[in-house]
């Protein structure tokens, strides 16, 4: 037989994922696409590749370098796919006639960006978004915070907050200070407020954006405003007085509210946080970030908003949508913090052990019943002795061994291990199944 | 506001799936998924993107010319994988003292070959394998059987077969025939047979293998055997008396029929054909192949078989194994003929209507409460006439619509649309998620 001749490795900022953590990753994936699916989201998928001049659209410079780019055997200018929404964008102006509106998508898929890799970024990532197109009902706003709601409180999470906030207001208050032509500008600062802090933000808005002082702190004034959101919205309304943008903005916050709360919604899972504006000019309605209150510092878990015009790259028809993003990659990382994921690195709970090879035929007999009530069993496949079973059975997680040689299937009998209590019962064939479930029982 | 710009378009060879589709390929792949897990095989995952050398090292030219290759802005030669096979070879290579062995894994995963796309073939496609690495053991080539077998029937599934061979019975009759030097050949050529027929495999094997005419004759009349298997067995026995590779081989195969037996298989479900040998001189003990009855055309929807040596080219450790890939292209197109796809495009089987706008924060509640329940809900959300949101729902193939407004919030009451009956009852909401029960009930 030859050497082997190369060295296995994976590129720099792309990662292999283990049994342990892709569990963690399917059973994440699999909650996101039962929430989704249970609000009538539907999955979507297009391709990893597109023509490059689809992608490069619509982002700025940044994301173009950010493109793995090619040329493909065709002579076609190519790229792979660096987000979901510009997918979404070319997706919906394809097929708008087909699909119809309003049209609620789920896109769970891979993306590509050739950045600079570090501590927890990485070059090829899973995103995780859904999104209803073609409406302007604010009740698709609200659905969308149920969404994440629901969605966070399936994964396990308790203790989290979702922040709102509505580009309108904002809009409405630079509006009403004469800031119109300055808003991206003054948006991007504000959104620095959490890292340099309120004196840096006014610096850079009077001395970069161009505002003057009392400009400046009368935005951030809004922003440092206190008492219930209710409270909130009241102040608001008086300090934008007569701004038409800025109190449409403010009802459909105040409707959110209200209807979250009719929904169900515990207090204190939504606050208003007026401070917040995601950056780039792609907003223009409601903005919504998910913070866990334990782990604040890792950020957003879940972010989004609306827009007005998702596809105009595309298609002459206007379609405005609402949509989020679940921060896969973050929430593993929290959810391990947490100590919420699983440590085991096997899907099924019972192992087998092959006790007597000339048995072989009743182990998979007799997995195959356990299967059929629902538990996962694997038969070892190897001949090896007991104890590198046993050890093979606990370096994978296995919570049960069944146990049956020569006497026992003489008797009718089964030996059956609980490996995480250490005891051992014997049972008969009739009794296998109830005797595994009660191990099986989370306690 | 601009005009579109670019054309909304997916490369040659490319394809999106709209939410129908997509939902028959997540339930495939969902199934896929529940089957192995059931087995005990974990989910692995590995990088869209390797660096060429890995990629390349096994295949042929043919793979090669089929590669998505370009450099990376690292000047790094990369490439998008065109299987899970190699990259499994990789990763087993790279992570072997982590994972240890038996190492049982699935993955599924896209892959991209850029080959001529025609009917049925595309440039990227999803491939859904499953492996049992690290054992010689003939008990997981059993379950490999049994994980075929039960994916078929958890399909839907009752009219296939699975044919397996064991490529030691077609060495060792090559063997007894003094051929062992033109095997590869000889196989590549039996590979053809149930297309070109056996007049053209005589000539090919005698003009380009350079076998006897008596030979090729011999190879022939050893896949013509007639009988049931174990027949078929006793009689392969003697034509190759005393090769104790083939008879290596015929015992393996006896124990896949015993085994599967035992494990309750109906009889039927697997049959013996010693012709099919896969191709490529990958293979090297038992092999599967798996036919439609009722649309043996599309070809065999379920393949593997089992290998010497997966990664020899990443590792001097020698990886037996053997698994299977299920062809989810083939299979969708299968179970859309045998009409086994569900037509609706939402998840969701209920439709609240959004029939009055000042109860949305009822809708919302109300939706909640049928998801907690398992009703997955989907609430209207555009302010359209109750006639267009109807025509929504029977376009999406919604099952039921739940219809309320001032009238009935006063009196307490809901109407329940069957929407593929086409009756419609009045409940109380305490009743609303029983009769919903009902009306979504399979009949």
């Amino acid at each position: 037989m030859s050497k082997p001749v190369i060295k296995p490795q994976t590129l720099k900022g792309f990662r292999d994922y283990l049994p342990g953590p892709m569990m963690a990753r399917e059973h994440l994936i699999d909650t996101a696409r039962r929430v989704y699916r249970g609000f009538g989201f539907s999955p979507i998928d297009t391709p990893a590749l597109e023509y490059s001049e689809i992608l490069l659209g619509k982002g700025g410079d940044e994301t173009d370098k950010q493109l793995f780019r090619f040329t493909d055997a065709g002579e076609r200018d190519v790229a792979m796919r660096f987000d979901l929404t510009v997918p979404l964008a070319r997706f919906a102006a394809q097929h708008l006639q087909e699909i119809g509106t309003p049209f609620k998508r789920y896109h769970i898929a891979t993306v590509w960006r050739a950045e600079k890799p570090q501590k927890g970024r990485f070059r090829e990532f899973i995103q995780c978004d859904f999104d209803t197109l073609g409406t302007d009902s604010n009740i698709s706003d609200a659905e969308t915070l149920l969404v994440i709601h629901d969605l966070m409180e399936r994964l396990g999470f308790s203790k989290f907050v979702i922040r709102i906030n509505n580009r309108l207001v904002l809009n409405g208050l630079l509006e009403h200070l004469g800031l119109t032509g300055q808003t991206v500008g003054v948006l991007r600062t504000l959104d620095k407020l959490p890292k340099i802090g309120r004196e840096a933000v006014i610096a850079e808005m009077t001395e970069k954006v161009g505002t003057t002082a009392a400009q400046a702190d009368a935005v951030l004034k809004m922003t440092e405003l206190t008492g219930s959101s209710a409270e909130i919205l009241s102040q608001v309304e008086t300090m934008i007085a007569g701004n038409e943008q800025g109190l449409n903005g403010v009802n459909k916050l105040r409707e959110l509210f209200t209807w979250s709360a009719a929904a169900g919604v515990p207090e204190g899972r939504i606050s208003l946080d007026l401070s917040i504006a995601r950056g780039l000019d792609y907003y223009t309605g409601t903005i919504y970030e998910t913070f866990l209150t334990d782990l604040p510092g890792i950020g957003s878990v879940c972010s989004g908003g609306r827009y007005d015009n998702l596809a105009g790259l595309f298609t002459s028809q206007k379609l405005p949508g609402v949509g989020a993003s679940l921060g896969l990659d973050r929430l593993l990382a929290a959810m391990e913090e947490l100590g919420m994921l699983a440590a085991a690195s096997t899907p099924a709970p019972v192992l087998i052990l092959l006790f007597d090879a000339a048995h072989t035929g009743d182990y998979l007999r007799i997995a195959r019943r356990l299967r059929a009530a629902g538990i996962d069993t694997e038969v070892f496949c190897d001949a090896r002795n007991i104890g590198k079973q046993l050890s093979y059975a606990s370096r994978k997680g296995f919570k049960a061994a069944v146990i049956a040689g020569q006497t026992e299937f003489a008797q009718g009998n089964f030996q059956v291990k609980d490996l995480q209590a250490g005891q051992q019962t014997t049972v008969t064939e009739a009794d296998l199944i109830d005797e595994l479930k009660r191990v099986l029982a989370p306690r």
